[in-house]
């Protein structure tokens, strides 16, 4: 292990800690003490003991672990959200996608888990105590690199006075995505155009209808297209082969997603007429690729 | 835009075409031929005229427009599904992954994007006609160099007779996580115990309540642990702010997810007592940081 | 079999055709002629053969066989619907309720089945159209006798003039129960809260949240309580022992549910104090029985 | 109000009181002592006051009051579930059902309910504590004329020695429904073929997908057809016009529904030809009116 390598420490009862590997170290918990050098010895997937017996699994933390586990005082976004809204806005290596409000920053260490090295998470909070507490969790998972941290009001939109611009690290400007889990999104919608690049996806979290109606009643007239609203369910079931059945209850709602695309620019219209094409580059278009709809009839 | 840079076209109708990008290329479809100089000139997130005068959109495919694009002979994995794997797994840059079937190559493509340049996905298919079909569908988005794909029949587990020990383009082992999207699941739980280092999540997708009920029962003797089973459901709203509500029909089943983890090497036991630690070096052990269970309530 | 039974005849392909049985009767149908002295001899439960020689089950019809198959020219209420509804109102042999609109008679068909002879539906529907097709279908299964019909617009409340005050068949005053399913139900909450009985459960059913909102916001000021909003799901599966497995898909959405119940009258305050209570007469309280809350764990 | 109405006195805080009412009666709560002479006085949709100033609401309770209402030791059926239930097998004034188990009577009080004084309920139930427990919350409802109990195990069918063949109090021959609530369905379907009459419609309820797929076998061979599975889902929202969204968590399962029909007798053979019919009985069928699928779209 090396310095600074996550682990998830999970006890007999399942309480679970997670750690940042540091040579030497010794961890207090309930169930007695536990040394560094045994984790480091034991490795991951491995498990040592407390000094009073007890013994604790060593995992490497997935990407579920991390969000779940930051330290939270408002409402987190939910895993099921996160894994939908990492695909509809195409985060991946390399992208540059602006978040606000930072709130918990369960999503923004999501986020910058996924962009990698290359890429780079603009977070915005307007909040001082979720300025600090998004940092302290980004820093807990050491994933703080990755992240332009502002504490800025995005009433003035995405584009800080301190920022140089054209520098990947101080200027968001010309990002590949954008997501607002924010109260009022409708009144951010200028500057969300302003800061993404034609074309790019943007997505929204809300909590209520009401909400949703004044969002899509302000994206009408917006430059964004393509809205999509949607909620998703995880139903989880007992598992239990010989008597398989859904558990009782179940989460009946976090929050509303709703997706768009900024429109772009204009349609392009060629100065002057370019010369016929040369035959060997003339090809049929491939049958048409999917849809939109995620209804569409399983084969 | 340069060679090679994944484009989606669309048609007015809403009609998707994916391409990659190539200078001089000329795309004949039912509304008429876009010349790629256009496109280039238009750039993402712009629209281009055919020699009709129908406008295409240019867009930047996301990771779910590209799932959803995959040419499938056979059921895919959709969106809502993949984006859970994605977290539950730990899928992101640097991970090395393993997956079974192929298939259309529509997780493949996903967990591709994901591990990025640096990481890898080692995905076995046994029928021609998928092997064939998946190696396509990568090479169409230029995934494929991240991928190391074998026809291969798992039931003699994930490692394959011509790897070279060690070599991260031929040798899976130590995988950090595994997914099987195949009909038996519980026929190859020896063999992926096998490939995936200890601690490893693991995930399934599978159909019936019949074959969820078989894995459990061959997961309880097997090295998996932490054994977690779920159903993910999307539900859409029609955007119209005055009248919002849900869409009159949904998808109601894709497929039952089922996750675990490697249980990992026995507790280790320190063979010689270590030195009391230093005392800067101990440290009260952070609250418990999150649970596994998606039912906990929000704050 | 008497004149006027209800019965369904299902065809081989499963095509099902509702009549009430007319001795001597023959049914043309595209699988042949049905003669209704054959239906008579072979009696509820059994089979009659077409003179083509094709096989007709003989059933009788259950309330969701004619719910389902009234003739519609607009949305009906859905049996998931209808079945709580039935419950949360109190509908059952005696009870009179008031219903608008009539729409195709769905709700008015079922409700008039379960007050039985000594019940009554009072249904109110403005449009001429709509009268007249849920007239016939009341006729079809022949329960008119149960139900006054009026071509009235409750925005001047459900006393219509023709009344002759007290008369069951006329007077719909101090109804045990009232259901709305109309666009706009927060413009007869007065006339509503007029015709019921104090306590009575009144409920309503809406398409959209927008709608569901402002019925919200009138239902604070007025004289209902306890109100509650709900939806009701309902996901099949292939019936298949060996491959058990919900259905591909699903209905998303019919439209969202409203309960309250009338607030009744003030604090009864007893003019003169009465006699101490003979010991026998002196009773604790059973416990608490049951709440109004569905989401009680089960035990 | 007149002595055994049933009414439903509901303190500040919301709980819920049943009771049928008797004069004279004074019944003592937390909040102090209520008089029936109040209560009659207030009536129902009326409020009184307890000798310590709070005021308790008096309600006539709906079905669903009852339902929930019942004193239980183990789990009841949700009113989502009997809702539904009453509408498949055509429960109505005059019906004659059969149900096992008893159980704590919620299905049974509400089957009773509505099969009103010409109908009857043939419930049965194997275990003393629940056979006295049921009893209990029949007479508390004063719905026990019309049930007629049997404390006997339905492995011996449901045709109990001690009847009177043909006597509608204790013969349940010929029953026009059945339901189902016990934990091993598939042993006696043989017995639920026997007592109910040719084409009737039966149900089932159980909680895990293994009894179901046991059920579906058994169903197979057997004289049921039409065999239907599904699973009821309620969601409720917080009713707060300005805020309004799906409450946090919901009720995730309760039980899975089977539904089928007794498939009948054979097809009927005429033994000799009839005479060709006069004119006017002779009818185009009407379009076939409806299906028994709930999928079919709103129109």
């Amino acid at each position: 292990m090396k310095q600074g390598d996550l682990i998830l420490l999970v006890s007999p009862k399942g309480k679970r800690y997670l750690r940042r590997f540091e040579p030497g170290l010794v961890l207090h918990t309930q169930e007695g003490m536990i040394r560094f050098e045994d984790v480091d010895a034991a490795g991951c997937g491995g498990a040592v003991s407390t000094h009073l017996g007890h013994a604790f699994r060593i995992l490497r933390p997935s990407t579920y672990d991390l969000v779940k586990g930051v330290k939270r005082s408002t409402q987190i976004m939910y895993p099921k959200e996160i894994g939908y809204v990492l695909l509809k806005l195409g985060i991946g290596p390399g992208v540059r996608v602006v978040e606000a409000g930072s709130g918990s920053g369960g999503l923004t260490l999501a986020l910058a888990w996924h962009v990698g090295e290359t890429g780079r998470v603009y977070t915005f909070e307007r909040r001082e105590e979720f300025f600090a507490l998004s940092g302290e969790n980004l820093d807990a998972v050491g994933l703080s690199d990755r992240v332009s941290r502002f504490r800025h009001d995005i009433a003035t939109g995405f584009l800080p006075d301190g920022r140089i611009p054209g520098d990947p690290l101080t200027d968001p400007s010309d990002a590949d995505a954008l997501f607002l889990d924010v109260r009022t999104p409708w009144d951010y919608l200028e500057g969300a155009a302003a800061v993404v690049r034609p074309g790019a996806p943007v997505g929204f979290l809300l909590p209520t209808v009401n909400q949703i109606s004044e969002l899509l009643a302000a994206l009408e007239p917006s430059p964004f297209e393509d809205v999509e609203v949607l909620e998703i369910l995880v139903r989880r079931y007992k598992p239990v082969p010989e008597r398989l059945r859904p558990e009782d209850r179940m989460v009946a709602h976090t929050g509303f997603l709703v997706f768009a695309r900024h429109g772009g620019r204009d349609v392009y219209r060629r100065p002057e007429p370019l010369p016929p094409p040369p035959p060997g580059l003339v090809q049929a278009a491939p049958e048409a690729a999917g849809t939109t709809d995620e209804d569409a009839l399983p084969d």
